[in-house]
């Protein structure tokens, strides 16, 4: 077989597994946003079957048969063959090593963990939930044996979530945060500084919080043609390619600057999603490359944009005309600060834009404790308890705000929480970038998003799967990625708005 | 293989079959309530892939191999495993003999014939759609010639959606619905009675009528739980299975009995997929068995109950007090006649309960006259035309609103249309039974929506695919479908509102 002919067999092939993606992509969408109650255990069989399937194809004899007869030209690859070989040959490498009834045997015990999870929550009752979080990570470490790894074990898990990110670059990274945002929360802490945010509390209807959906997905350049916004319990975004982006929020009367984060918060993730490069439609590279960059697309359009003194200079105004008269004496500096307000806390969710990367070193430091075998299961909950103390001067006063509070690792998600921070750090980096070229302020003060939206495109949304991200970092910043950016952002922003 | 390892196989090979068609409902019942315009070239793609493997898996080699180790079992079938092997046989059967690429050809011929359909019915010319429709015709014939047929050969394709259905019964069917309705019409035209109909056009916003929409549905016994409403261009019901039956209406604001008698049919097709023994669940059966008795349940909640003069008794008051105060003087007996006026029209989708059946009629006799090659596809039109005028009394001034009206034939739909007659008359044969055991006006008068139910669930919805239409119709009345039902039923009604 040829080259051409190779490559064209492998993209039929993939179609079909995109095809599969798509529909189960679409189940997802369809169940968290409405879907009759009683149809969800049919659903659940037929989400079972198909995404057994697109499961299967992922380590079946056809996709071997494929990596094999692609690798004979590997010299000859363009960027958008090397992407796909590169994503399925990592994909079947990692998963056809460990023996096929320990994988199923894994995910039955998973299937049921949430369940327990929920359970240990609800009764604030950590024990409960132990025994199976010991045999997830029993698990994960024997996968790990059979994967393989080099350096740190959990190396291998960070790089599932964060392709190239390892322990050493990560350690390196929350160091800086560590030593340098600590600090930073505390003086703002003692500072005393008292924000008002009560009229963030002002009842607002509903269809008014619609209207300012609307209103902000348009400014930011979300394509309605390509993309729609319902709600859900959880806020999420859902695309299928780059024609179909969806995305969710949830409204709540008496927390509009919820949604209105929300919003744009998902934008971000979406606007990624619907510009990514034209020709690599229907292909399995038209999405984003990493939690990490996706996450920095959503901060972005959440924090550098929507947290910025510049976005509410420029949105103060109009939101006025849309907003209860209860508003009409707030200042842009009022939504501003309110919209910025630090306070350590306990809930992950919760958390302002500074304490949110404390809460991540703290799930970074113990998710490595546990693959290096540093601690015991039981132990988990004191450990916890300390670096919450020690890192945020807070202290959980039970398991359910604590340990307890996230529902990832019951989902066999290790290596996934520092994607979070990373994308805090990537987008201020990307910000710090942006301001070479033009005054990222004034374009915002000005409503200039589609200034903003097209260097992006440029820089970013539009390779897509095809580069990895730290070549995408380096080819935009010319140098790795560096805590420096967000530490610099954060001191800058919060001194100046905590005047210490 | 032993007989219950071969069921247990088959049915999870049917399984598989299943997921793939149950997504595929998903997507078009996405695409149809609001899904992303731009989203359309992608999902197209993704239904091609899903479609064809799903059609691939009902003639496999394996579907084969499963009809064979079971057909040594015929003997111990229970009803369950005998209707799914009679299912699949046929559809392995009627396709298997037809030639791959040709039946591929076929697709791609179909796939372009709704777009050139539409263009010859907004430019008004058959001329343009001549040409494609005689190809469709021409490949069914050839197909025909493959898959055999007994006596005439539009009996396959009657039988394709009425199992059991051929000319002989059709054509006294309708001979009967020719000799007695069309005298009936004649007589309606000729009495000049004009009822009053001016309010059904007052304007009732979209809200209202969504809470009309409800308030039936829940009166109807529709289950919320397993269900829901929302709006397209043209409604339809989607069910995947008894536990996810969801219909759409479309909303006109100044013609509220169009959404109000759109979904009081949809909701008759819904309750029907809602009702089926629980023991079919997630298998092929777990639906309705053909067209024509789905149809018979939507005209039953559409007609039978909602064109009743004890229907609009039962809701009169309540209905009040949702509709807008312009309706407070206009009495039960005002909307009983307003939702029957008979007046012979031109387009299908818009008759009332009496010309409908002979706008099938029509149809019907072309079909037949097409495949036994008596009519030319140019001599199509005015034959259609003749035919309106000799039944209704009214003659097409064009080919838009005459033989370019309906979307089937550019789908390759011949040997549909006859089922909604059906329907219709297969209604009017279960309302007389029902009456044999209870007093139907005295319960739709009462509100007892739920005893009408009950009875249709233990004698239709229950039975899902398990029973074919002939058995179910004669186990209910001991009869088979008798055209003479219908035609008492339209001349006990007809003459009392025409006073003829």
């Amino acid at each position: 077989m040829g080259y051409s002919e190779a490559v064209l067999k492998f993209e039929s092939f993939l179609e079909r597994k995109l095809a599969l993606d798509s529909a189960l992509a679409l189940i997802f969408w369809d169940q968290s946003t409405g879907a009759p109650k009683g149809g969800a255990a049919a659903r659940a069989k037929t989400v079972g079957i198909l995404s057994g399937e697109s499961f299967a194809m992922s380590v079946s004899d056809e996709m071997k048969e494929h990596l094999n007869n692609l690798s004979k030209y590997e010299a000859e690859f363009d960027e958008k063959v090397a992407a796909m070989y590169r994503i399925c040959k990592k994909d079947y490498e990692s998963m056809e090593k460990i023996p096929k009834d320990e994988f199923a045997a894994y995910s039955e015990l998973l299937s049921g963990a949430e369940v327990i999870w929920e359970e240990a929550k609800e009764k604030n009752n950590y024990l409960l939930f132990a025994p199976v979080l010991s045999q997830i990570i029993e698990y994960l470490k024997k996968f790990l044996g059979y994967r393989g790894f080099t350096g740190h074990p959990y190396n291998t898990l960070l790089d599932d979530y964060e392709p190239g990110l390892n322990v050493t670059d990560a350690d390196a990274f929350f160091a800086e945060i560590k030593e340098s945002l600590a600090p930073l929360l505390k003086k703002i802490t003692e500072s005393g500084k008292k924000i008002n945010a009560d009229f963030t509390k002002t009842t607002v209807p509903v269809e008014i919080q619609q209207k300012i959906a609307d209103f902000l997905m348009e400014e930011m350049g979300f394509d309605f043609n390509r993309g729609m916004i319902k709600t859900s319990e959880h806020p999420f975004t859902n695309g299928t390619g780059r024609t179909d982006v969806r995305i969710t929020t949830h409204y709540y009367e008496n927390s509009f600057l919820s949604s209105l984060y929300s919003v744009l918060h998902e934008t971000g993730h979406a606007i990624y999603e619907q510009n990514t490069d034209e020709a690599l439609a229907g292909t399995i590279l038209d999405s984003g490359i990493s939690m990490g960059i996706h996450e920095s697309q959503s901060r972005f359009y959440e924090n550098i944009i929507g947290r910025s003194s510049a976005f509410w200079e420029n949105i103060h105004e109009k939101l006025l005309t849309i907003l209860p008269d209860e508003f009409k004496n707030i200042s842009a500096r009022d939504f501003y600060l309110a919209a910025n307000i630090v306070k350590p806390s306990l809930i992950r969710i919760e958390a302002d834009e500074l304490t949110y990367t404390l809460h991540i070193l703290i799930r970074y430091e113990m998710e490595k404790y546990i693959f290096s075998n540093d601690v015991d299961v039981y132990e988990l909950p004191a450990l916890w308890n300390k670096k919450y103390e020690e890192y945020m001067g807070i202290k959980p006063q039970s398991d359910s705000e604590g340990i307890l509070q996230d529902v990832h690792w019951a989902s066999g998600l290790f290596g996934y929480f520092p994607s979070y921070s990373l994308g805090n750090a990537y987008a201020a980096q990307i910000a710090y970038c942006m301001n070479k070229d033009f005054d990222v302020n004034s374009a915002i003060r000005s409503g200039d998003y589609a200034k903003i939206k097209q260097w992006l495109t440029d820089k970013i949304h539009k390779h897509a799967s095809v580069l990895l991200p730290a070549e995408i970092i380096h080819k935009l910043s010319g140098e790795e990625l560096n805590a420096k950016y967000f530490t610099d952002y954060c001191y800058k922003k919060f001194t100046e708005i905590y005047e210490i």
